[in-house]
Formats: structure tokens, sequence, C-alpha cells
């Protein structure tokens, strides 16, 4: 077995890593084509297909070991025309809301459909209803985000299952449609879509999102009297269609049957241009790759970047790749997503694999981290993984997520606005510095009793 | 003696401060005010006065034991007419350059000058010249802020020299004027601007700052061939002028006669808004008084809110607060400075008084810290307070700088972007969080061997 790298020559190591990710600011570039050239990138959109070429074709110039597509079936939902929402009240007359029909929603049809709203705060308070109460309604779900936390994450998680179960409830119970509050962390005019979820044995509702300031708009139309809402939106779930997971590669030199991969998702919503959620997971992903292989890193496992597609919207490719795992029996060392925006790097969040005591693994590895990684502010403590790296968790030693600095990604997620213009090239940098850092801190020390 | 608030009691106040602080946004409104209805106040401009009023009319309405001006004599540096900047070279022809006058610097007088360009890097590099070879010339300091260093305050200490001293050595080596490359941590085309400190013994040069852009630009031309620069500026510093710290006070009930204060400053540059230099500074401490009074917090010393003047051209609001401090034999148990932008919160850098032995207050502080503020992944670590407090360190225990995430600050300091639009409302508030959350930790607790 070969001798591991020191530590003060991991220490020499990382430093140049910094400071080659921080002045060349090759992420940044990246994003800037997958953004402006590419754009968003829903899953089985051209753009999501234009995207996986280009994910190819970018790793291939990096001389990496292998670089490959990994066919997945997708779904093909497609939006359709612009949304149409329309609030009438008698107080206020009729308002055009700002809207985003929710992803896998059915549409209205061409004519549309008009109903009275039922405001509710939370999915029991709509259980608790009799449904003759519910029934022929338009449902609007308007749990504002509690800003007062003091993590977006908690914050947003608290509000999530609005969209995602609410329109299911409110179908099981009659109503004809849901409104749900965007889960903005600001009051403003965007609307922020994301996936809702269906039974399989309820009759599908349509479900749009309305902006933050729509939202209050409403809630003032209600207080002062029955209000109503017009919907149309032409949304379709067509059969499912294949894609790829784009996968890069550096062979181990010890232990070339152990992987340690990094990831993000390759599609995006089909608003704005995808750049926080995950544009900027994907261009860090393939930078770890990148400097890796440019600073004449041999690693003792093997090392792979993984972009995945269909995170949004299914997890197909996430489920794929877990599968294809399994198969070909791929122990995963560690498993590591960057899937919560381009802020800043803060920390990573650690999770063990089936029967894995994460708590252990952390001892064996936080002297590594606080040594290495603490002079760059970059802690690791015990918490989540990530969407896509999840389907691992039978075969995963530890799943790791990258934790940026969050105070405005829920701004942007799932929204209009997040375009390249609100991504910084330095705190993206920071993200990918910490990746490459930590590639090589697993990959040399291991994870304990291997 | 009291009881102190037990520990557990403490982090129920803190977790409900950072609740309050981050739904109310309370910073950013006044943020608003000050970038918007007073705009930029270098000091000694009718905008920093006006500043002086707004500050303490805000505070009037605080409830506070005390509010009130310490008067104070501040320098009266005038920038002028717009500055031009114009390059002539054989092979580019004439080209204006984006260009800001540094502060405190002389003007050219209404012809301007012609000089022919002389490049140096260091300062070193400068000295070991021969006289002859720089007499008349034009030195342009143009060695970039190394953005491959991990801390971007670094980057702009190791390049800040040459703003700072560059021009004065400059004109003993018999310049005839000084340009420099601006300390920003992008390339783009905005001139950052900053004070530059002349010798007394020594005619001074004018000296301005071209953006980065154009800095390169100009480089382009040196290596082309002979290079002139035509500048012309119409500085002018006038005879000092009277202004005011603002202070707001709430007394302690057990040591009145100690204090904790948590300040920034007022003045600002007169370009952009100073948004984040220091107007972040100024209504996070201002909030910082508001939470705790409005929440009904007694404290044990004496807390105050000293809005500072004059930081960038003088510090003659730092050094009049301490002199006065002196005079009254006022013992600070910890001065809190907020002068590094509007990022978000990340840490407190923390250092003695005049012998205090830091690490032995950090001994005694870190496991409130770590208990109390670690959740809000606060830390507490050696390293320098803060330009404003600098001169109370006779007479003081701590000396602490609040630090947040400053990726972005050097885009921005000191330039025609620092304004409103680039703070974001929530960052800021993780920064009024901390320093209320640490000066009530501070106050419960001390900081040890009292």
């Amino acid at each position: 077995m070969k001798a591991q790298v020191p530590v003060d020559s991991m220490a020499t190591l990382i430093k140049d890593v910094y400071r080659k990710t921080y002045s060349e600011e090759l992420a940044y570039q990246w994003l800037t084509t997958l953004c402006k050239d590419i754009g968003h990138r829903l899953t089985a959109s051209p753009q999501a297909e234009k995207a996986v070429q280009w994910g190819k074709a970018t790793m291939d110039t990096f001389g990496l070991d292998a670089v490959y597509l990994q066919p997945v079936m997708v779904p093909h939902w497609l939006r359709g025309e612009k949304e149409e929402v329309v609030m009438k009240s008698k107080e206020m007359g009729k308002v055009s809301l700002k809207a985003l029909a929710l992803g896998n929603s059915v549409g209205t049809g061409p004519d549309g459909l008009t109903g009275e709203i039922l405001e509710v705060l939370t999915i029991d308070e709509l259980r608790a209803m009799p449904d003759e109460q519910v029934k022929d309604k338009i449902v609007f779900f308007n749990r504002p985000m509690d800003i007062g936390l003091s993590n977006t994450f908690a914050s947003y998680g608290g509000a999530a299952d609005q969209r995602y179960t609410g329109p299911k409830v409110a179908a099981e119970k009659g109503a004809k449609a849901a409104v749900v509050r965007s889960l903005s962390s600001r009051k403003d005019d965007n609307p922020h879509t994301g996936s809702t979820f269906y039974s399989d044995t309820t009759r599908n509702i349509p479900s749009v999102a309305i902006s933050t300031n729509d939202a209050d708009l409403l809630t003032k139309a209600l207080r002062a009297g029955k209000t109503e809402i017009y919907i149309r939106t032409t949304c379709q779930m067509l059969p499912d269609v294949q894609s790829y997971n784009v996968i890069g590669e550096i062979k181990g030199s010890e232990h070339p049957d152990q992987y340690i991969i990094v990831g993000g998702h390759l599609d995006s919503w089909d608003v704005g241009e995808g750049a926080h959620d995950d544009g900027a997971g994907i261009v860090q992903s393939m930078e770890t790759l990148y400097r890796l292989k440019k600073m004449g890193y041999q690693p003792r496992h093997t090392i792979r970047c993984v972009l995945f597609m269909n995170e949004e919207n299914g997890l197909k490719g996430g489920k794929e790749y877990a599968r294809m795992a399994e198969e070909k029996n791929e122990f995963h060392l560690a498993a590591i997503e960057t899937d919560a925006g381009g802020g800043a790097a803060q920390s990573f969040s650690c999770s063990g694999g089936e029967g894995v005591v994460v708590d252990k693994k952390l001892e064996h590895l936080s002297p590594y981290i606080t040594t290495l990684l603490g002079p760059y502010d970059i802690e690791m403590q015990p918490g989540g993984g990530g969407a896509d790296i999840g389907p691992l968790k039978p075969n995963a030693g530890l799943l790791i997520g990258l934790r940026p600095e969050s105070s405005r990604y829920f701004d942007y997620h799932h929204s209009g606005i997040d375009v390249l213009e609100n991504v910084h090239p330095r705190e993206l940098a920071s993200g990918t510095a910490a990746l490459v850092s930590l590639v090589m801190v697993l990959d040399q020390y291991g994870i304990g009793d291997e």
C-alpha cells in the first residue's frame, strides 16, 4: 500500500487548490456558457439534451480516464402556454396574478376554470375540514416561509409541504385546483415553481404558485370578502423519454473499485437559467475533476464527477445511478453532492450509508477537516447529504452535502431570477476549492475502519 | 451583585433576537434612508452633517437613557471637479481613463499636468531606483490585489501600501504625480478611491486611482512603448471644521462606569452611497441598541452605540472618542466595531487592550460563544478589532471586530457601486443579531478576571 500524502504536504496542495480556483474562476466561465448559451434545462427539453452534450464535451477536454453517458428514462413534463391566473373580487375587481404552474401539474385545459378561493395555512387544517366545504373550491395554501429562523433551508422545509403535498390533499377533498404561496424568502413579484406530488389513485388537479406579493394581495381580497380565481394552464405530461447522466472518471491506483463521487444536477426548472439550482453544482463538480487532473493528483480511489439528470421532477438520474452502482457492486466510499446554491462555502453536512455510524466516521475525519479545511472556514457536521445521492445509501460509506451561505438562495430558487448575474464568481469558486480539498482528504485518509 | 442570566435563558433570548432581527429587517430600512435620502457622506460634507442629525434623531426615538453629539474637529477635503485622466501613447492614441482622485490628494490645478508613466510593482522597487529615473515622471503603482488568497482582507492589505504610501514615496523621489491601480477584487470599470498619506516634510503630488480594466489598458500601452498621461484634478484641503460623533447609551445597573460599545463610521467616500462602508455598520450598531431597549434588556454595564465621524480620511472621531474616554476615566470592558461590510456574519476577531492577554480572555469567553453563538455559525478568534476603536487600546479590555463573509466586499469598497442594491437585507440582519447577542454575552459573563 502506497504511503498517504502527509498532512503538511496536503495543506500545501490545498493552499494551491484555493489559489488556482480563486484566481482562474473556471467554474464561472462554464456557468456562463451553461446559463447564457444553453439556458434553463427542464428535464427532456432540447436544452437539457444540449447540456448533456456540453457536459460530456467539456469533460472530454480534461484528459480523464473515462467520460461517458449513462442512459436513463425521464419524465417529459411541459408547461405549455404562459399561465393565466386572474383574481376576481367585488372590492378589488379583476387582477392578474404572477403565477407559475407547479412542476408535474396537470393543466386546466384551454378553457381554464374558475372557483372560489378557500384559504388554509396548514395541510392539517385542510384535512380537518368537511369535504363539502372544500368541494369545487380552489384551495389557497398561504403559509409564508418563516424567515425568522436562522437557517433558510429550515424556513423552506417548514413551508414546502404546501407545494409538495398540498395539491394532492386538496384533490382528495374534492377541490378544483390549488394555488400555493411561492416558497420565497422575499416579498416580491417573482413566482417560484417546484415539484408537486400527485397520488396515483386520486384525480389530479391543476396547481400553480403565485408570487408572495400577489399572495398578500389575494389575502387582502379575501379579508374583504368572497374571492374567485380564474386559472388557465396547458401543462401536459408526455411519455417518458431517454436522457443521460454524464460521468467523468479518474481511476484509482489502489482501490479502483471504490468510489468517491462529487455531483450536482444538470436539469433545472424552465424559468430563469438554473444558475444557482443547480448550474453552480454542475460546474463546481466538473472543475473538481479538472483541478485534480490538472495538478497531477493520482487518486487512491476512483474519483467520479456525476452530472445527474432530472433531480427536479423525478430524481430518475439519481435513482438510475444508484441502481447501476448496486448492479456493478460499486462501493461508494463517499458521495458528495453540491445542490444548495453557489454561495460562499461554509461547511459540509454528513450522513452515513446504511449501517454506518456517522459519529464514528466524523471522529476519524474531523481532525483532518479542522486542520486542513479549518483555515478556509469550512467545517463538517452531521446532517443530510442530498437528493441525488440519497439512493446510494445502501451502498455508501458517507453521503455528504456542500452547505454554502444561503441568505439569498431562496430569493432565487426555482424562479425567473435564478440567473448568472445572481451568482458571484468568487463565492462559486469557494465551493469548488472546498470540494477538491474534501475529495483529496477522503481519498488519502479514508473514512476510518475501511 | 445581581445574578447573571443563566446560559439556557440567554440561549432563549438570543433565539428571539435572531427571530426578530431577521423578520423585521430594521437595519435595512434605516440603510435605505441613509443611502437614498442622504447619500454619500464625505467628512465635512453637508450629507455627513445631515447623517449626524439623522443618527441622533433616529436614536432619540429608541427611549435610550441618553443620545448626544460629541464634537470633533475634522478635515475638510474636497474632490472638486470630475477628474480627467487621459492616456497618450503612439500605438493606442488618446484614451480617457476612469479615475478617482485619492482622498486627501492635492489637485493638479486647473491646467492639469502631463508626464511620462513609470510603472512599478512595489514601493521597494521604486525606492531602489535612482532619483533621476523617477524625477518628473508619473509613477504608476500596478500591483494587483492577489485574489488567489482565501481572505480578501489579506488580498487588500497586501496591495494597499501602494495607495497609502506610494504617492508619498513617489513625491520624495521627485515624481510629478502618482497613478494607482484600484484596490479592487474584480476586473471592471469602477475606480476605487481611498486615503493616501502625505509626509509633512515633502511637497505633495496629485494622485489618482484608475479602474482595474484601465490599469490593464495602461499596462498594454506601456508594453508597446513610451506612454504619457494627462491628469487634471482640482482637489483641495480646506481648514478643519467641527463635526460630531453620535452616541446613544443605556446605563448599566451594576457597573455604570464600565462600558461596552458597538459602533461603525458615519462618514463615507464621496462616491456611491457608502452602503457597505460603512452604512451597514452604522445601522447594525443602531439596531443593536434598539433591540436591547425594545426587549427590555437591563444591562449590567453601560452599553453605547457610537457612530464615529471621519474614519475614512483622518480617524478624528475615533481619536476624539478615545481622548474623552481617557479624560473621563471610562474603562471600556469591550469595544466592538462593525466596519467590514454588510455580508453574512461569520465571526468576531478579538484583540486585547494594553496589557491584556487575549488568549486568557478567550479561554473565558469561548465556551459561551460556542454554546450561544455556535448555533448561528458565529465563532470568535484572535485578530484585529478595527480602526475607530483602535485608539481605545490603552483603556480597554477587548477590542472586537465583526467579520462578515467578504467575497464581494472589495468589489464595491470605496467605489461608485457601493450602493444599497449591493447589500442584502438578511445578510445585514445576520450581523446585527450577532452583535446584539455578543453584547449580551459580554455584559452578562464579562471577559474574565474583572
